[in-house]
């Protein structure tokens, strides 16, 4: 069966897995108190060419809220894109983990945000009026919600506007590493160099059984983050589990090869579905997610043949969502382009166009 | 290394990390939409017999949360031992997760409430007077911070107060296999039988690598309970990983068998501490967790030889905790106590005395 | 001075200060214990014509979320127009006292929303899924923040979709009393014969010093209320104080009377303001708020003269807005309406046209 | 009717009404902008000799837990007294505002801690230790629960272990006018010079309609208190309605002489009791509360004869609760001593021993 649900139905990479079974052995201190989640936070500081500080944990909704817990006070309002992950699918999670901050959904091309807009929505923001919540951070998930990614000088203008205003910077990256090949600048780049103060860093999703780091940029930030990680229930005892998936996902720059592996095999499936006959593509194709109108009947015709990808009816009749993974195989996007031109009746076409001379 | 520090200090048993292995193939429905978690679904009724429903989470402490949640409002008082987890050791969680309710801290011997002291502080609880928090839910941690364990018939007078002042009962069961291989008796017969709401079942502490269940009896409960656990981070969008483990936790009794060579190695340590001179059994060993007064300098001289483990103050002066785990080895407790004995100068005498006449 | 900034500037009616001093006489039970406000409960249900629950507060912000909380738990939405006061001018106080809850801001011309945009939102307002928040209320707001007032027939609209979701309808009433009288009709057909669960009903800006009420309407909502209005400091200890300005309030009608009096002053206000060239009354003026855009250096002009009244940027460059009150003057208006229209210089024809032939 | 149940039970002195009676005219800017409230801060300065900030509330239990806000994180402990208003009598409002924090209730004889006390829970406190709410905050009522007066020495004590802890200090006020006299020093020496953060200052039981305050000492704490205020529903529309009522309290020292009033009614009625046989003083009467245990039979004889009063089971059987206020007249004390001799049969010889020789 090939599966373009998501990539969060693909089990982990063959590395996290002998990692985790290389971890079993001898014992260690719980609660992070390890040598291997000590090591970890080297290795973060080499990849990300910088003091942060990391904290594991099992979710991205618990990487996502608890950076953003640190830089909201309760009375605070939040800005993000009103398609994001946060304001739509986390069932309200960073409003429990700020105490009752506002999630202030704004609209945006692509799914993403402006540093023009933000500076407008900011303008009359309300910062100091005792009625209104009062500013405290901006998010943007990299890649967005669209499969789009922020160019570094888009994260870095977004960047000058909440230091303008006084706001801290999160980045949602359940996606981080399809964001990073895509933009081929270094991880510091990408993040505390473009102004971002605390980084939801992905790893689920590109190949980890259940594994995301917090990394915090601003050590002011990440003094009160542990009280609340344990609070929220997100300190595991046995930590160095979810820090030998890390460690493997950064070693030899598995991370990086997993997602450039995703996102090559968006980038075919993208390709052949944009040659073919209405078919629309919706967003620029710039990570590992490709939203597509489908011509009427072909989305039922590709799930007859075993084919499973999301309708997205958000975007309108006909859309669906496809998204590939770090495991993707090339024959796996092939057999579905083919199905795809079958069922468009082009099949005889396409591949005496594809044939050489 | 002997290590007796904790049993959250070891990693996962060899069965658990083959069904992790073992699920890592094809794909399946993320956040619980996936056969092996239906799966586990049916496994619980069946170990329960009746009709349950579980919510796989990672942490002890959400396990807690998320039952406590569903039982007591914001203005409501949660009823448990001074020294149990959810009031000393999850810097505020069940606060969080209830949206600030408080807990009633009671004290016990042996780390355990008793119903007569329940029905006592319930009768002043200020139920229905609007300046009083209302009395909620009580929160039993079976086997007891103190490793002692709750007999059915306690757990059942506890339940019989509980209901009769309308209050939810909470099992806060990290270590539930331990005590029940002491009970001898079914899981529904430790659980719902005798008056149990809501079971945190423990799975991390007796070879798991991250694997607890919120096991809820009323149906009632159950209902918000998915919101609860989406908001608090704790859907795992690859939940299959952890069904994966309690489905091998559960398989064969392993679970019990895990349980019951714990128990024994504490039982065999408890007994060989007792018969040496100067030492204090603190509490009834009745899982696998010792509590002991050493006579001066022996733990220094054992953890000179590398044995390791806890001061525990909290028990006064020369206190110590001991903890067996389901992969405690026979020759690890006896190397123990041989040292044990030799640095008490005993040894000789230990010795013929066990000689065979 | 003519101040029209708001209705909140005056002090109290005459009646309210009278009853004030009359209750300050013996002793009487504290928090609310007292006859005067059992009195009150009864005369409320007299008003209402139903069996409702009454809670006096002192703000209309506690009378607003305390009515939303119990309709509302910490994983809920609430549907609110983008401008309303639980969204805009609360500092988030809905979110502290739901625990979290998301509120969803929706657009609607004259700051009211409609049952057709609400039936659309609510049928992908995600109920069920476990990874939205679930819709659990509406909040209407009567007058609304443009002072137009809702028909009966929109609200028992509106009241039918609420209904067939599942959610609860919270009525703002800030300046109820100005609704109903333009309304003409009943108390009771105002609110809970129209479906409305939970009314915040305003005294303040009409003419008390600091009394509002939650009423509720349907008794299984006012269970929880006196724990949550207690944990939030609103539980007065000389409670009847509160009640003491209410019964006043509603005494021989004084409230529709005072209400009467304020609308009547601004419909001449905005009658005379449409008259003059140039000026643009931009909503329908159906209860005591008028706005309008103004020809440039009027609003400067009049301020100058000693008239105040607040600009209105939300409405665009020139916008402003006036409220007259329970106490504002006919001659207030008219040296008000004088003055505009010297300021045009179109006071000579003006007053031409007025004369009788 | 004499009434001895509480100082809440009175009405407001004849100066408050007054004063809410001349505020009442022209109008003012609403939400705490006015003159009045600005000219408040400035008087609260003066009274309290330093550059404080003022914010007027309308009830005890909205002073205490905003005061305590701005010094707990939702992950902090408040270390109080186990019998404190704020844990017993407030429903788990500090709760609330201050984001699910957990109240550590310690116990103390008088309803009074001690700094030797606070030194050796905080030497275990968890500082640091991510398991452990964080200590924050120490509140002490003054005057306390059991109508007794820390001692300026003794309040500074426990201030010095705040801060060696890095701890707030904050100070339920309700009855402070009433300890005030009674320690004899200026309100600065009981205050900020002693140590103390944040006062919750008491106007209501001392003869207001509903006025309290909270008073900050320190600037940094102030900043985020406006938001708190206004998000708890507790910025008064026309605030300056409790401004006037607390610029005539500290007029002319009416909230000192009201005071002393109270407590001289509470020391004569203190020492007739102490006099009669078979009465015990629970506690040193320093204030306006007298906490007695009564031969059996007097109360209800006494109760017979229409005066009223609390039971205090608290305290054991046969213990009342009697509080004179700042209008209880001598003969009220002097007829209540009569009815209690008459009722213990001792009237001739107490009579006869009274008569001068």
């Amino acid at each position: 069966m090939v599966d373009f649900r998501s990539d969060n139905v693909k089990g982990a990479a063959p590395e996290i897995l002998a990692a985790l079974a290389e971890a079993n052995t001898g014992t260690a201190a719980p609660y992070g108190d390890d040598a291997l989640t000590a090591r970890l936070q080297d290795r973060f500081r080499e990849v990300f060419e910088t003091d942060c500080t990391v904290f594991p944990v099992a979710t991205g909704t618990a990487a996502n809220v608890l950076g953003l817990s640190v830089m909201t006070p309760s009375y605070g309002a939040i800005y993000c894109h009103k398609d994001s992950h946060i304001n739509v699918d986390e069932c309200g999670a960073p409003e429990l983990y700020s105490g009752g901050a506002k999630l202030v959904a704004l609209p945006g091309a692509d799914a993403k945000l402006s540093a023009a807009q933000l500076a407008e929505v900011l303008a009359e923001g309300g910062a100091g009026v005792v009625h209104h919540v009062q500013p405290a951070a901006i998010s943007l998930t990299q890649a967005s919600e669209a499969g789009t990614v922020y160019r570094v000088e888009e994260v870095a203008a977004i960047a000058e506007v909440a230091r303008a205003h006084g706001l801290g910077l999160q980045m949602d990256g359940a996606r981080f590493a399809n964001a990073l090949v895509t933009l081929g600048c270094s991880p510091a780049e990408a993040t505390w160099k473009a102004g971002v103060d605390a980084l939801a860093f992905g790893g689920t999703k590109n190949g980890c059984f259940c594994a995301e780091a917090v990394v915090v940029f601003r050590p002011e930030l990440a003094a009160t983050l542990p009280y609340r990680r344990k609070r929220g229930g997100h300190l595991f005892s046995k930590l160095r589990f979810l820090s030998a998936q890390l460690e493997a996902y950064l070693k030899d720059d598995l991370w990086l090869r997993l997602a450039r592996h995703a996102n090559g095999r968006a980038r075919d499936l993208a390709e052949g579905l944009a040659a073919l006959p209405g078919v629309e593509i919706l967003h620029p194709v710039e990570a590992n997610e490709i939203f597509a109108r489908l011509p009427q009947g072909l989305a039922e015709r590709l799930r007859g043949q075993g084919f499973t990808f999301y309708d997205w009816a958000a975007a309108g009749p006909g859309a669906v969502r496809l998204i590939t993974a770090f495991d993707s195989k090339p024959e796996e996007v092939a057999t579905f382009l083919a199905a795809a031109r079958a069922g468009l009746g082009v099949e005889a076409v396409a591949e005496a166009e594809a044939e050489p001379a």
